[in-house]
């Protein structure tokens, strides 16, 4: 095995040319056998086994800057670094990590778990090189899906216009996550399908000989002419009006043109974009035919590409897919808008059954905000499917263009709280805290996937403003789901468990564990009463005043940043009106960054746990109440 | 005149085109003499006066929907709207907004502070129109400094894709506030200055027929190059490329022509890019002669031009510019970055001084982010310099890139708190708990300007991490500034006033507020401290440990959401810590979107005065402890 004796970079370099094929035959049956195992993101890695092995062969990491985009596609990187013997515990509790990581390796400079910030990283790190005096080279990759990102737009503008030596490596793979939608895209797709343009270069000069000596006025515009010859054997126009030089498109997978034309970028004194043609999946059939659902994948049988999934109850993103269909028939306002993740929202079933009212506008969140704004504004009911960790990127189109209007959008924020391997870069835990400060906002998250059926017919029936509804990456909790779907009086909970001791006020998933802490502490004698504490925003001010008037102690319980999270608002409320003597005591997910492992993890690490509460509880309940 | 006849669009169409010049001169005249007395957004408006008569002459507002950008360029669609009588109240308390505002007319149908939100409101309106079956046009505007904006890019791309009937109008001045920066606005340029692509046509179509005829695989090439023609002869390759039809550019002060493109662009069933070339300040000479000081403008002479400014001590934006060219004197790391408000964060002396250490990378708060995240990867301080509500654009990076990175990025945080005539759009009262609740952050506000420089020192020897102070719109309180800058520990707070009846917390300008309170309790012989709690975060747990020993009740006090703010902060750490008999009472801007005015009739509003503090006060002090 060659692969064996890559330990670092340098042991690479020592490998022939000839060695490096076999080489990227060796770590694709490696990713293969690994994942089919842990699971992980096996298509985009596999699409770039040979550019990353091109990468470290030709350049001198970490001496030289490998920027990943997103950073799921670095297995490869992993490899050849010296992790292959830590791919067991990949993207598991204290494992390797999916994404790259700071803290792992000195080969991994920049890390992040959300798309399109790799240009503006590599900028500044080619800045600190200049001005620091270096010469190393700063080599920034991204794929097409992620180049449709604003702030890669942003950071385009910018290193166009400052023109120092940068290298961008556009991974084409002609699709990110799900299949690419945008102008942009088609304009990629317009390059790699008319290869006349590489071919068509000698004919034009030929051409030009050709065109009879002109004087006067003419003459200017023959130089003109000549001068526009990029336009047609340029493929890459649009980047070169932005100050790069662009070189492509090349094939992914043939080491020799890559490296040929990775050498001649390199030889540019500028900012230059390398235009790298991959396939998805490349390797593995499985993952070449359907490299969309191969794209983040769960364990499976290699030879069948099998997929094992667990069975349970239906994951909540699936009832509100289906959810979404029903509502959709009975109101033609209801449109839905993601970005660039329709697998993802569990919107397929909607795009099937209503192409026309169902808009994927790529990976672009900001737009996506105000693009529903803009619907709103004109009578329609426009639905905002995102994740909890990605509607963070329209934070600002949240606040100025919706609550500030205080527009009729629906926000369905999937994956709110711990979202497992992920980790740290995808958990949902702050939109709670960043929208509740927010006028205007109403914010749900359902007990359960049948609740959350009612929650939607909440938001479609409420036509005062935006309105959110939050709901976990798990599966729901099986109960039967209502065929009637009946809308939710605005800021009301639901007492679940009765009980005179002590209450805790629970969010969406944590009910399950409040319930469990409250039977155990009922076997002491201690009575808890449990709410489903439904509306995080606005708050059930009866309720709470019948807490305040009876004197029973409170405990807050969400899968969010207890910083300023629904805990801070029972407090504010206890505050503004004057009730200071309640004992209310808020527990969430404290004040760091929660790394991967399986949400049970995550929970366990952090105290979300039914034990912890009864400790809790136990330390809140005065003693002259514990009557046990 | 004829601008008393102008009480609708309508009264407009009714007017002869020879009738525009003139009336066009009106406009002009009556906006330079209202805005000579009242300020705001003067060379904007008056560099749009052809263009909005001429969309308002040829289409149908409000049937048709028209889209300002931003909207500080919308007075003379206010003025073609019946808004011309309120011009005297303009951008004051209850007056005119100085931006577009649905409340005040049907013609205004998009709301805007913030750049670059226009085409996404637009993409979301056409399809709104196309599935009602209604065929009202949709014209977007957008200035050439907000097309680098990334939103606006993820909308071009979404608007090729779609491909519907929808007009952008670029407003292209050449710099949007500052000018502009970015690979974008230098291909723009050229566009402009390259006039021969408008003429080459012609003279192209004849080159073509010298071309000899001839066979084989060069015919091919010869229509291949026909087909490049477009790239000679239509300017706007890089908006073809995206799917749209580009004319221009246009001089934007000729109507006939402005016109005439505008019925052709009208004519295209698909988006178009309408290209226009506009003068800031046009007719105004000492707005023409310096647009970037008339963007936005205080009261001024009109024959001279002199600005009326009133004389006071330094504004606070003012003491962060100086103070920070004698942090780069001494400390080469020191970097600073804006989204295109070189002026506005009073950056002009230090890009003077350190041309190469100074980075403005356009309207482009992501990038802005990001790439500080990348210089401060590789060691430098980069100090992004950006205004709170502009901020908010950057939410997920200050997450996801740096706080999670826990990168060493100083962000100075300009017009923190009311920001008085710009309004609802602009104020900087939701950084305190959008940032609070981030992991690894520090945030720091200064009682005064001699403050904010030390916690400039501060920043800079702090290496652990994010770390933010933040200032407001306003002049410093004309204390003398300290030479020696001494870094301030961090989580330190101050007492300015002692007192055993109870204590106010206070943040930055509330300061003077809180003493001012003091003041008139201790003539009735309530003594209540005063703290300067400088530091939001991390809070000083010493100094709140004491005030819960000394069972102090505590009064907060900020100029920021009440909800999740530095206040919710105070709550939290008492319920952490088990003090649940404290009585804490949080004041600062309650929840809702808080409209135009001066800072004073702001804060008057709601109710961040001396008078409420009183009033609170002898309600939050217990009976026994009030001796008077």
């Amino acid at each position: 095995m060659l692969l064996e004796q890559i330990q670092q970079p340098d042991d690479l370099k020592r490998l022939a040319f000839e060695q490096l094929e076999p080489l990227a035959a060796e770590i694709r049956q490696f990713l293969v056998e690994k994942l089919s195992v842990t699971g992980g993101h096996l298509a985009p890695n596999l699409g770039v086994v040979e550019l990353t092995l091109a990468l470290h062969y030709l350049f001198d990491s970490p001496r030289d800057k490998f920027i990943f985009d997103v950073g799921h596609q670095s297995y490869v990187h992993k490899i050849l670094t010296g992790r292959m013997n830590q791919f067991d515990t990949l993207r598991k509790y204290k494992g390797l990590c999916g994404f790259v990581k700071r803290s792992e390796s000195e080969h991994d400079v920049w890390e992040a778990g959300h798309s399109s910030t790799s240009l503006s990283a590599a900028m500044g790190m080619a800045v600190s090189r200049d001005l620091q005096g270096k010469s190393n080279r700063v080599i920034a990759m991204i794929g097409d899906g992620a180049l449709t990102g604003g702030m890669a737009l942003e950071a385009l503008n910018h290193i166009g216009h400052e023109r120092r030596k940068l290298m961008v490596v556009l991974n084409d793979n002609e699709m990110s996550i799900a299949p690419n939608v945008g102008a942009l895209s088609n304009y990629l797709a317009r390059i790699r399908s008319d290869r006349h343009y590489v071919k068509a270069k000698e004919e034009v000069e030929q051409l030009l000989k050709k065109i009879p000596a002109i004087g006067g006025t003419l003459a200017k515009t023959v130089e003109r002419l000549k001068d526009s010859f990029k336009y047609l054997v340029v493929p890459g126009v649009w980047f070169e009006e932005l100050g790069f030089t662009y070189f492509g498109p090349v094939d992914g997978h043939n080491l020799s043109l890559l490296m040929e034309t990775l050498k001649q970028a390199d030889k540019v004194n500028g900012p230059v974009v390398v235009h790298v043609i991959t396939l998805k999946g490349k390797g593995y059939s499985p993952a070449e035919a359907d490299s969309h659902k191969w794209h983040g994948i769960s364990p499976y049988k290699i030879e069948s590409g099998q997929v094992l999934k667990p069975v349970g109850p239906p994951m909540y993103t699936e009832v509100f897919g289906s959810t979404l269909i029903e509502l959709a028939a009975q109101d033609k306002r209801v449109v839905a808008i993601t970005p660039a993740m329709p697998g993802g929202s569990g919107l397929l079933g909607f795009a099937k059954a209503y192409p026309e009212r169902m808009f994927d506008v790529g990976i672009a969140e900001q737009h996506a905000a105000t693009f529903s704004a803009g619907l709103a504004s004109e009578g329609l009911k426009p639905v905002f499917a995102v994740y909890s960790t990605f509607l963070q990127r329209a934070y600002d189109q949240v606040v100025h263009d919706i609550c500030r209007a205080n527009l009729n959008v629906t926000f369905a924020i999937d994956r709110a709280g711990f979202v497992g391997p992920d980790g740290e870069t995808h958990q949902g835990v702050y939109d709670i805290a960043y929208l509740r400060s927010i006028p205007n906002m109403v914010v749900m998250m359902p007990k359960d996937e049948n609740e959350l059926r009612h929650m939607m017919k909440t938001a479609l029936d409420y036509e005062d403003g935006p309105i959110a509804y939050r709901y976990p990456r798990i599966n729901g909790l099986g109960v039967p789901l209502d065929e009637q779907l009946t809308a939710i009086p605005i800021g009301t909970w639901e007492t679940l468990r009765h009980g005179q001791d002590a209450a805790i006020l629970a969010v969406g998933p944590m009910i399950p564990i409040a319930l469990e802490a409250a039977e155990t502490l009922a076997k002491e004698g201690v009575q808890v009463r449990v709410v489903n504490a439904r509306f995080i925003k606005p708050m059930d001010e009866a309720m709470l005043n019948q807490l305040a008037k009876e004197d029973i102690p409170v405990l807050t319980l969400e899968e969010g940043a207890v910083m300023g999270g629904f805990g801070s608002g029972v407090l504010e409320y206890y505050s503004l009106h004057n009730h200071y003597g309640m004992r209310v005591k808020t527990i969430g997910v404290p004040d760091y960054f929660v790394e991967h492992g399986s949400v049970g993890q995550q929970r366990e690490e952090v105290g979300l746990t039914a034990e912890r509460l009864v400790s809790e509880l136990t330390a809140l309940v005065p003693r002259k109440r514990q009557r046990a």
